[in-house]
């Protein structure tokens, strides 16, 4: 038996996100799908993060066991001449048996694109979500410094935990523009459902004066789902590294 | 009646190309459907680039007559809500009856992106042409020399001109390098059917040291078709702007 991490790149446009889903086109079902045939017998795939509809990577970080004996530096070339071209498997290496690309993983890095722009744009709208309104930077990272830290998130989770724990540690958020783009990058062990998106809809509420940065204290410390701001769109998201 | 010029973005992927064709999604026919329930009578578009299938605009200009009394300042709002989101209106200005968006344009502008790896990009592939070889820029802009200027480049077209004249006049060809993607930005009054296109492929196979530069000056004086390199995929073109 072995054992292959591989970093897959995906546009999350026409996917209902990462996991496998009956009837529905899913990351992990079109992997599974290109696996099969590429090693010639199911194979399950374990990622490092379960990202939602619409959602993107550039990082993600996938793991499965095969008794296929291709060669390592075959895998790539195989896989992405079975992968449908919005899927794309970008590097592949064979590790321990013990490693899980979900469990091993130690933190995620999530980057959120906001497009600053009075009309919406045919060509970058795919990867970004349009504002039409300037936004006060300096009040975003005010505001986002509240987060840093292990918290319970549970106000920031779109579902009930069902008793499992809610609390996670954010590593740092970073908040910067480039030209009339303003990007969040939010570092976690881990993220809780919507947790990312809302974190940064809620933000932009403060970096349009919508809000105090002082909010997210608030909202943090009220563990209640109904006081965060609301969850930003999918299209903006791209989980772009995993650290093991 | 009053005559108005607006510059349009849009996502070539879904796209029979430009031009209106019955039962096919064109820029055209979306942009013509669009403009009748906005202005509420039939209304016929003059695009300054036919773009062909899958080729991409930032700065497509149209201009289209109305008698439609919708304030100026209020059309690019009106017409963005009833597009579909792989097309839209950037700016919309009122301009003279004798204006025409494809007779009035003195140059078009397009950027080629060619993204250098080994493997396919599910992110950026939808608007670039990946080549996993490196390529030689120097030959490459030596190459383009012998085209600048008027001549009569049949050789690059991929259709016939049926008498019409297949001169045109390039003014001017970069070749740059941003990270792992090579540009290649080409200016000229006008381009036949498929002329970037087979442009770039030859250049292409010129970077891969395939063809010595001066093949580029046998083919223009050539004026035979067959003799130009492979049409260089629709994906990796955008048409960027257009000067009047």
């Amino acid at each position: 038996m072995r054992n292959i991490k591989a970093v897959v790149e995906y546009d999350g446009t026409d996917f209902s996100g990462f996991q496998r889903l009956p009837k529905r086109r899913t990351i992990q079902g079109e992997l599974e799908r290109a696996l099969a045939q590429v090693m010639k017998e199911p194979v399950r795939v374990v990622g490092a993060g379960r990202t939602d509809a619409g959602v993107h990577a550039a990082g993600q970080v996938i793991s499965f066991k095969t008794e296929c004996a291709i060669p390592i530096e075959r895998v790539c070339v195989a896989l992405n001449s079975a992968l449908p071209r919005d899927i794309a498997v970008k590097t592949a290496e064979e590790v321990p048996l013990d490693f899980s690309a979900r469990y091993s993983a130690r933190s995620r890095k999530y980057e959120y694109s906001i497009l600053i722009a009075d009309q919406p744009s045919a060509l970058r709208g795919r990867f970004a979500w349009q504002v039409s309104s300037e936004l006060d930077l300096p009040a975003m990272r005010e505001a986002s410094a509240f987060l840093l830290g292990k918290h319970d998130f549970a106000a920031f989770s779109l579902s009930r935990s069902d008793g499992k724990t809610t609390v996670r540690e954010v590593k740092s958020i970073e908040i910067d523009r480039r030209d009339d783009v303003v990007l969040i990058v939010l570092e976690a062990n881990g993220f809780l459902h919507s947790m990312a998106r809302r974190i940064v809809g809620t933000l932009v509420e403060v970096g349009q004066g919508r809000r105090p940065p002082e909010d997210l204290k608030t909202i943090l410390e009220s563990k209640d789902r109904s006081t965060a701001g609301k969850t930003a769109p999918a299209r903006g998201l791209c989980l772009i590294e995993v650290e093991y």
